[in-house]
């Protein structure tokens, strides 16, 4: 069981009150798994209190001899209900805050009432933004998991080499691929920040259905197997000479990263494996431009520019009218962390230490899609690749 | 593709508008995926207006067509921001609401301010009891759905029976069952509706491990692969003479059964075998009592009083210290639905159209736990059952 080093822990929250204090919160409330997971490195039924100077106070609930053995911070404090936290804190030194910071992205308003009931006399703002700058940028720690992450996303790529077949059902695909996944240690979800994000284990597709569009706020939706679940794979069967979509996101010890790949059953036409290869050039410009540490923003204009003037601009990114506004997004502990290489994030500066997937991907309405998609990491030395599978198309 | 009729979409917002009136809300506005299922038969990006009187608006941000394709609501109207939603609503002709039901068990504190934005008059309440006790009486339609889940549910249960040998770590059975639910319909995601209830697919448990609580409101808990997600199947090895706990939640067509078998590689001692014997005349006892349709709490006494009288107080339901306060739970789109077979709930009695799991569980501290869950429904002429697979002991 790899737990989370002390060291890593107290870097984290010392980061966090920087940000708090860069922002005026004189404490955060922390609630949710995945921000709970990155700050005491484990997931209970809790309440993480961050004051704005000293040590955190983890407060759980359940299970708290689970936590005390998995969590590396000194104040784990079982508790019954949210009422005992103010006099818990208070009784621990820390001031009574005026200015709480909640993640309110994520957090219920019912909760969030139960909070405002705590502190009655307080402020409260949202975090998040400042819980997304700390856990953007990943500790050698984090990139050591992020690769153990991408040998998984290897070997699912190696997977689908053997197990693709003509005939076959875009779900038969997708839960071998599970089912491999899960073998090589994937916790069997991915944890998306955004409301209603409910992506599976990612998506499987083939033929014009991979480019039917879907509630999700991806590139490519799918048709689902189901109205209730309408995106990624369904029973749709995989014919020749048509692009499958492979776009699973592998998950070791709590860490994800993204990658896509294209097989086909017998030869693709000329065009779309011309896109596939220009798909390609618009992933080496972003490697390029990376290294000079441009805004998200600029590498989100740059390549939709590159992939405009090379003849993409209706269906680059998703079907005409349902084109997405990123080219890429943070992986980590969730599918949907900073940076954003998006539309408009154009003051946030790319930095050693992040981590992104970027999948440049075109549609062919009434023919499929064709794209790629990589995680990569910033360091001081330039950028760096984190899932390695071959780029090349994969052609049975 | 199965789409929901559009008289049973009818008869869904009436029976809301009827819960409505009861509480005195103008309208709801609903955005979680699964009451967007229930209420418009798609899920799709988008705002669903009910008023209190005539017919409701979805609205739809992403995907317009899909949601065109697969709702059988009169009025779906593409829209691209929240802005848009007062006055397209006035338009149709609805008075100005000024108490309106949002649902804030699972509303993001953000998009709950925007709502408040958009009606800063308005007074806004929780709307999802009402939506709770309109999907928790589940139609014929809603019914013959789940019996495919409960196939489904079969067909892994004799996925099992074949695939367990000693020596096989939980995740490797998981990986497998969880693929043969795949190829038989499901989406890959079971939807709970508390906050942070991150279930993937259900726990697959064996031995000692089984009886690990975790953060989850669950009986067991099981250690997990990882402190980022620690619970369900892990890297424990299939002993002999031990159970295995198999809980997966079956899911077709968006909707649930929650089934749990217990198998054995050699023979369990006389202890635990007694045990199970013992859980199965406690779901004997809930059979007798739901046909009188008492209150959900006085199943819940009556069944735990049971479990206390044969010997089962400290461990039943999880192990002492992390018991949960339920020993059933309404079961279809979502894995935790009314009604609650739970402590408390005295007011509220069993009606015929109601589906639940029940699910006598005990742990045994240093041997593992055992167990059954089945999935039942309510009907005028009494109580069936929806998973069908047999009730022994599995012992391989």
């Amino acid at each position: 069981m790899r737990l989370t080093p002390k060291n890593e822990l107290e870097y984290r929250f010392r980061m966090l009150q920087r940000e708090m204090a860069a922002t005026g919160l004189d404490a955060c409330l922390l609630v949710q798994n995945a921000d709970l997971f990155y700050f005491t490195g484990t997931v209970q039924s809790g309440i993480l209190y961050v004051p704005a100077a000293g040590d955190p106070v983890y407060l759980v609930r359940r299970d708290y001899l689970r936590a005390r053995m998995e969590c590396g911070l000194a104040q784990v404090i079982p508790f019954s209900s949210p009422k005992d936290l103010p006099p818990l804190v208070a009784g621990l030194g820390h001031p009574l805050p005026s200015r709480i910071g909640l993640e309110l992205d994520v957090l219920p308003v019912l909760l969030y009432q139960k909070f405002q009931a705590l502190y009655p006399n307080a402020v409260f703002a949202d975090a998040t933004p400042c819980v997304r700058r700390v856990r953007m940028v990943k500790s050698h720690e984090e990139i050591h998991i992020m690769q153990d992450a991408a040998m998984q996303a290897d070997k699912v790529y190696r997977r689908a080499k053997e197990y693709i077949r003509e005939g076959m059902a875009e779900v038969e695909l997708a839960a071998e691929l599970e089912r491999v996944s899960r073998v090589e240690g994937h916790q069997g979800y991915i944890r998306m920040r955004a409301f209603n994000g409910e992506v599976g284990m990612g998506q499987v597709l083939c033929g014009p259905d991979s480019a039917a569009p879907a509630f999700t706020n991806t590139p490519l939706g799918g048709m689902g197997l189901t109205p209730a679940f309408g995106h990624g794979a369904g029973y749709n069967r995989i014919a020749r000479n048509e692009p499958v979509v492979v776009d699973l996101g592998s998950c070791f010890d709590g860490y994800l990263v993204d990658q896509t790949r294209i097989f086909s059953v017998g030869p693709l036409s000329d065009r779309l494996r011309k896109a596939y290869g220009d798909m390609l050039k618009i992933q080496e410009r972003m490697m390029v431009l990376a290294e000079e540490r441009p805004s998200w923003g600029e590498i989100y204009r740059e390549c939709l520019s590159l992939a405009v003037s090379l003849g993409y601009g209706d269906h680059f990114m998703g079907t005409a009218g349902s084109q997405v506004s990123f080219i890429g997004h943070g992986v980590g502990i969730e599918i949907d962390e900073y940076p954003f290489i998006a539309k408009g994030f154009d003051h946030e500066r790319l930095e050693p230490g992040m981590a992104f997937a970027f999948e440049p991907k075109v549609v062919f309405p009434g023919e499929g899609a064709v794209g790629i998609e990589n995680t990569f990491y910033l360091t001081e030395s330039g950028l760096k690749r984190l899932t390695f599978s071959s780029d090349e198309l994969v052609v049975l």
